[in-house]
């Protein structure tokens, strides 16, 4: 084995030791008394899921020098539970029947206890998040964004006015945030400088912004196996990318879903969608040069191309 | 005026700049560039409510010799929209139509808004407590307590095991604990001895108690009107007081609203309630033996048999 291989299977020991210390933190926190709670909140996090704002979380820590796996089990864990609050909400608005291969919250305990499940995760990030005193402003912006993002979405699928510019203040809010709160908190809790803070703050902003326009287009383009969740319901429901860039500002009176099947035979939605992510993705890349080379630093270049690379 | 006289009269002015500090800091957190949230959140907040528990956190903070308002503000904010949060929510499952004589959020402005309503005010709590690092866990507690607390309920109504024991264990998570968190939260901010916080948060905890057995007495009594909420929804329902009392332990598999009736018509369980909760205010009071004598401390006394005298 070379100094280079070694150096990499540590990291991914030190990337598993991480990971599994913040899956203990989230069924550790979720493990109520209330049944329903309990087995509603495991259920949605053995679903699994890509983790992937823990693992922002954990490798923007690692690169910029930290070391100890326990000091970043909760934050981890507070950032992927916001996440999954959501998704269970989501879920009762959307009506989703499936979520990551696996029946919704929504459809197996029902709206009532659904909401509460979410609720209850919500409340969960309080509780992780308490030793954290400079850290809770930053979750807290990224969760007001976050139901902020949700909010503009349902008013501009209600009001009909899913512009371009709708569309990437809805991503920011709704995505982009968390995932900047996930890069920056990592940094943060390895005392990284103030210069390379918000380098890896604009990294996790950018990656999230490319994350999300690549969902919409998986769930235009995927077929609802391989996706595993409820596909084509942003799409009917006439959000999303494909309503986005069709629109070019102005406000389309046709069936929504006509017209984005329409202009998705042409191809240029996705094609142009997937342009603007592998743009965000490199500006991210690049804005990460005040970050010491490392392999963490490696990872988190591999997990900006894995956002634009993926197809599930 | 008297000495005596004086002395109220300066207690009143702290209290009501108490209560407008909490009032702006709910006003402010929730003041989103999201139009429907900032809207939702103020028609629910400008709808009034009893500020029951800011109160408690204000006076509580008062009788410990604490005397710097703004530093309630925030805490004192948080409390009220935790509380609010769920009444939003509740709102949705319950099909609420009126909530402080006045429309609910549900049926103005939808569902998924309301829904959104909620999750947005649970999410001001964050930033609201972000700088108080050792509250944080108090706060925490009582939010997973409050939802535990409501999905117990929903549980005892799908499950029809509403018994006495069912009921007091669903009022302790879904409102004495809020209670609780607010005089404990108020007595650590002003550096309350460990003896004072324990008989502080045990005072709220028991009047919270006493303020949920009469809250379900009135659903049961007050006409629409008057209690300026959709009332008698809980009943009908299936949860609350009236069922809990007359199931005495075993499951009732009659019609639950018809048994509900012929119970209250004997007068027992209304009785028999306010019994207990005169029983827990009695209680709340002899524990702040250990708290010392002032104006604050008799104000407290005054909340606490104001929650059993009220009749709204």
């Amino acid at each position: 084995m070379t100094a280079r291989e070694a150096k990499q299977e540590n990291l991914e020991q030190t990337m598993n030791d991480g990971l599994a210390a913040i899956e203990q933190a989230m069924f550790d926190v979720t493990n109520s008394e209330v049944e329903v709670l309990r087995d509603a909140s495991h259920h949605i996090l053995n679903s699994g899921g890509k983790r992937i704002r823990p693992r922002l979380l954990l490798l923007s820590y690692l690169a910029v020098g930290g070391h100890d796996i326990n000091h970043i089990a909760r934050p981890g864990a507070a950032v992927e539970l916001m996440h999954t609050a959501s998704v269970v909400h989501d879920d009762i608005n959307d009506h989703g029947i499936m979520r990551r291969g696996r029946p919704s919250v929504n459809s197996i305990w029902g709206r009532t206890f659904a909401l509460l499940t979410g609720d209850f995760l919500f409340t969960a990030v309080y509780e992780l998040m308490s030793p954290y005193k400079d850290l809770n402003i930053d979750l807290a912006n990224s969760a007001t964004a976050l139901v902020e993002g949700e909010t503009l979405q349902a008013s501009a699928v209600k009001n009909n006015n899913f512009t371009r510019e709708v569309y990437m203040r809805i991503i920011a809010l709704k995505t982009a945030a968390l995932f900047k709160a996930s890069s920056s908190i990592g940094a943060k809790l390895a005392n990284a400088t103030d210069e390379q803070t918000e380098a890896l703050a604009n990294f996790g902003f950018n990656i999230g912004l490319a994350f999300q326009i690549i969902d919409d287009i998986l769930d235009i383009v995927a077929d609802e196996e391989q996706l595993g969740k409820t596909s084509g319901i942003d799409m009917e429901q006439g959000r999303g990318l494909g309503v986005a860039l069709q629109n070019n500002g102005t406000a389309v009176k046709e069936d929504p879903m006509e017209s984005i099947k329409r202009k998705m035979l042409e191809g240029d939605t996705i094609e142009k969608g997937r342009e603007q992510a592998q743009q965000l993705v490199d500006m991210a890349i690049a804005g990460l040069h005040v970050i010491p080379e490392s392999d963490a630093k490696d990872e988190l270049i591999a997990l900006a191309k894995l956002v634009i690379e993926r197809n599930y």
